[in-house]
């Protein structure tokens, strides 16, 4: 601290000023500049997120984070959903409150009321939200210790929910943070915008159920989403966004190029795919197949169904029984009973592939691979689509290695991955690299140096890689260190696709072993990993983000040849006979108007409509409009043909 | 008749002869040669198996059948299987006996006995049967009334067996007949041969347990399989083709190949693809899926789960439930119960697709093709490697059709199969057509004029495509009549693959709809067939029938490059790397004599051995040796390449 009750603030640039001990970072943020002042939202202090008002009294690092910043915007959807609860209170008295978080692009709470929310009450809601803003009301913090919180809120706010998060989370000799503005008082950590003032354009998304504590035994509660901007362009730009996303709804495209379906009779999250999803898939999956033989995997197949042992010396099973579908009583001709399981993973299966011979260190790696179809259960409020499904297929693959090959084995399954996704044009991605919280090595399996070795291996991959990558300390499963891959899509929307994990545990568990150069028993590690993910979420995302318009290579219809009258039907049909032996086509020969017919073509997206009319006929040409782009002009058969067969062979996403 | 008490007897060959009224089929034999008396084991007397003794009456046509004939055979092995069983009971005196049939080429005898026969005790019981066998006892037919053989077989001669056959299955006024030989007296319809001393050589070949009627509550028997034969050269044949058969059991190449793994921890018939048997695999589906897109099928993919009402609506549940895995009990997070099974059969799951939006006539034929694993119900004791398990995948499709396509693809299903059978040298094949009864019409679903156009149609189709058939009057299912192949395999073994089922039934429960030409909705025919059946019993034939020396185009390794010493390990190198483009291909530096490694390579039957000494690199050249024909000289690389790439691109099976 410097003399005279001045304190030291630096900032990010690297410069230090000098202020008044006690000051806030409003006051420093209004120093600078008015329009900063207007900008920001909330301060991080020494690395913690706090209060724009709350007073500095030591030294410190600050950083003054607006809206545009990842974390200011999560505390400007926070700020705003405690608004929205204040204006539920107001407007439907009585209500209670569960949880209100910001999401990434969104806020919402969970609220238990009476009334039944429609859409009307949510612009109601919304108008009431605005008009509270711009009541100015200041959130004031106030601390308190664990018990007087619940003493508050059974007597003074009776709000059940908020006892019970303290009564369970909050621990004994915690003090815990309530929020007032206005006559509105919530439990929470904050921080908070200064002034609700600054919430400017408010939009209620949607209402829907939700378990209180995502129990089904407990109250259904209303979960309302919402969002919200300081600027008008902002807010429409998000809503263009969310339009254009659902026009490239993965379900209402699978619908109308016929897909895929869901059968109510066959059950929900389970899909069936309808032939031009099949073939969509099976580009994909020898894509896929090709590829991975060509670095050595060999591919092999299991069955859907296995004792439940099996999953008992995996682990699975009790543990993860929710997440499974209820095991088969079996009983065979003899009175033996059997338990089977619906495959919830591959990883057993080829765990009894690795160890039904001995292995050698020059046997290694064994790369199995699998488009295995698995089952879990999954909550039918929360299937969707192909995107959460309860039946899937993983393109699935367990390499078993030494310790010395691990580093070489996770850049290749980078460089497949990065080759795949990129391939089909999701070329914006990004890796989360999950590692293990030292400070709790007790919650994880296998042996401390291995686990050093692994998560060193994974950031030398990803260096070695080029791989944008981010940590999550604590994040890795019981298991080993793993890497997400996260793609953004055409509306920079993110998805989590494929992974690689590293498995220390499932070696011991089944007790592999391979015999090293020195005679001895080894255990190998076990790489789990699958590019795409899953088929199904896969294709989900390439629909969504192709917006139906597939490459030619994985187009369902690549070519459809339309006669412009029944004058060139005798043409059209030797130029589809061509054209069939290199492409899915198809021929339209009804006596309906080429007008028509090219506008309902269009709508199936097929890649390349060619129309010939008599000029076409007599000169032995084509003519070909292009989906999306229009009429490309005339060309020789021959030569457009094979034009198009590069493309196709060569997988090309460009137009 | 004639005058003279003389009767009129016609022969096969048309010729007919007088013969004194009461003669017995022996004796015409015998008037013949005494060769022709030797030989013959049975007669037909207009149209009905009798027994050689019995005297003919009237006028009749008669066929004198001997051990060749297929129907002799089954008297001839029938009448060893009541020699076994006095055998037996001289030897182990006590022993009950319940059903013993003569099979197509063998007969066994359940047996109920305190002893527990051994190895060594079928060697006793042949030595035994022998003795009596000539002892030249002549089996003499009894007749009585059911009550009467009831009676028989409760007192004069204790068999608890036998009076449960006579309780339960014949009916109140049957006459029944027994048979007598020497102090041997069993049930039986008959007919026998006329004296035990035609049985000349006797092999028992196995011993195993079986429930009584099939049903595992009921006791277990010893069931004892055996073979006889009239002459040793024909035993000799049989036990060497048996050793053969043996060599060639899938279940040992499948190992020795390492094509296919049964793992006790995931269960019992339920097979996992090794790499190798995944490859055979994956080759014969692309095969097939390339043919099938040829002729206008279209892919879908299903899930392996359906509601278990989607099978009620089918009528597989419960009609078929001890067929089927149980069903599973489901229950959602809102409390929903839910019953799934795992599907037994692709169909429902197609006529999903096929209803999921209106279809109209030009639309149809549909062709919906998967390779479908479904689940099945087999008992453990009727389990068997590849060829009779739990888990497999048909290559499934169903034809939703009109009436009028019906015959035209009923052809092209005839086509494919023939096809891709004998693309696989399966060439020796026939067709068993199975109508309904007609006197049993009411057993049937269907209208009648539908099936009568349906059995038509099997028959013009088969007549057109020189199908060679047998028709099985009754053996139709419910659903309608039906196309089964069989084929014989390199041993002359039958072995029954593909189907083609024409169904009237689900499309009435599936209320199935088109909209036809006069805007009216119609019926579509549904057609069900599998060419090869299922993927693991057909890949169990094919191993059977080629030993494991498979096809190059289906082999799991097709090349392997040796170099003779180290001294050339890299032009080896070279050559692998060359046949790698196009084969799957494998090199084999092992500093290991040559001769070791070609032998070991053997054992693995891969098609080609590509041999390089110094001689070779000097010039060039490689030196090839294939499998089971040795060397084939020496080529130019380039060339050999070439030759082979021909054999692969035809799927060449002559070598």
């Amino acid at each position: 601290m410097s003399e005279n009750g001045k304190i030291n603030i630096s900032f990010p640039d690297g410069s230090i000023k000098q202020y008044p001990k006690g000051i806030s970072p409003i006051e420093i943020a209004n120093s600078i500049s008015s329009r900063l002042a207007d900008d920001v939202v909330v301060a991080e202090v020494n690395g913690k997120l706090v209060d724009l008002v709350k007073p500095i009294e030591e030294d410190a690092r600050v950083k003054l984070l607006k809206f545009t910043d990842e974390e200011g915007k999560k505390v400007y959807l926070h700020s705003t959903s405690h608004l929205m609860a204040q204006a539920i209170e107001e407007l439907y008295p009585g209500a209670k409150f569960g949880v209100g978080p910001a999401l990434e692009d969104r806020f919402y709470y969970d609220v238990d009321s009476d009334h039944k929310f429609t859409d009307e009450d949510l612009k109601k809601i919304e108008d009431r939200m605005i008009e509270i803003a711009k009541r100015d009301l200041k959130p004031q913090r106030e601390e308190m210790k664990r018990e007087d919180a619940i003493s508050y809120f059974k007597s003074k706010r009776v709000d059940p929910y908020k006892v019970e998060i303290l009564e369970d989370i909050a621990k004994d000799d915690d003090v815990v943070s309530l929020y007032h503005q206005g006559g509105f008082t919530d439990l929470c950590r904050g921080p908070h915008l200064p002034t609700t003032a600054k919430i400017k354009y408010v939009k209620l998304l949607s209402v829907s159920g939700s378990y209180w504590r995502g129990d089904s035994n407990r109250q259904q509660l209303q979960r309302i989403y919402g969002v919200s901007f300081p600027k008008k362009k902002e807010l429409d730009e998000f809503l263009n966004l969310l339009e254009e996303a659902k026009k490239r709804d993965h379900r209402k495209i699978g619908q109308e190029l016929e897909l895929f379906m869901i059968s109510p009779e066959v059950g929900g999250g389970l899909p069936i795919w309808l032939p031009k999803g099949a073939i969509v898939r099976q580009e994909l999956e020898a894509f896929m197949r090709n590829e991975q033989k060509r670095r050595g995997y060999d591919f092999v197949y299991t069955p859907h169904i296995a004792k439940i042992d099996l999953y008992k010396t995996s682990g699975h099973y009790p543990y993860y029984k929710d997440s499974q579908y209820p095991p088969l009583d079996f009983v065979d001709e003899t009175g033996k009973k059997e338990q089977y399981l619906l495959k919830p993973m591959n990883c057993p299966h080829h765990f009894m592939i690795y160890n039904h011979k001995p292995r050698s260190y020059k046997d290694l790696p064994v790369k199995l691979a699998e488009f295995g179809t698995v089952y879990r259960f999954e909550q039918s409020g929360e299937i969707n689509g192909l995107l959460r499904v309860r039946g899937f297929t993983q393109d699935d693959s367990h390499i078993f290695c030494t310790q010395e090959q691990l580093l070489d084995e996770i850049c290749d399954v980078i460089d497949l991955t990065q080759y795949v996704t990129k391939s089909l044009g999701l070329n914006n991605f990004y890796a989360r690299l999950s590692f293990r919280d030292p400070h709790n090595k007790e919650k994880y399996g296998g042996v401390d140096e291995l686990w050093e070795k692994a998560q060193d291996d994974l950031v030398k991959a990803a260096d070695k890689m080029n791989l944008e990558c981010t940590i999550g300390i604590g994040e890795a499963t019981f298991y080993g260190p793993k890497i997400d891959f996260i793609v953004r899509d055409a509306l920079r929307r993110k998805w989590q696709l494929g992974t690689v994990q590293v498995d220390y545990v499932q070696p011991e568990r089944f007790d592999m072993t391979y015999i090293g150069a020195d005679g001895q028993k080894h255990r190998p590690v076990v790489i789990h990993r699958a590019p795409f993910g899953s088929m199904e979420r896969f294709v989900g995302v390439l629909i969504e983000h192709f917006a139906g318009n597939f490459p030619l290579w994985i187009s369902p219809i690549q070519v459809v040849v339309i006669p412009i009258t029944d004058n060139q039907n005798e043409y059209a049909k030797q130029v589809y006979a061509k054209f069939k032996e290199g492409f899915r086509a198809e021929i339209d020969l009804r006596s309906e108007k080429v007008g028509y017919k090219i506008r309902e073509w269009e709508t199936k997206k097929v890649p390349y409509m060619i129309i010939v009319g008599d000029k076409e006929k007599n000169n032995n040409t084509i003519s070909v409009r292009a989906h999306k782009r229009g009429d490309l002009g005339t060309f020789n058969t021959e030569e457009f043909f094979k034009s198009i067969e590069e493309e196709n062979n060569l997988k090309s996403i460009s137009k």
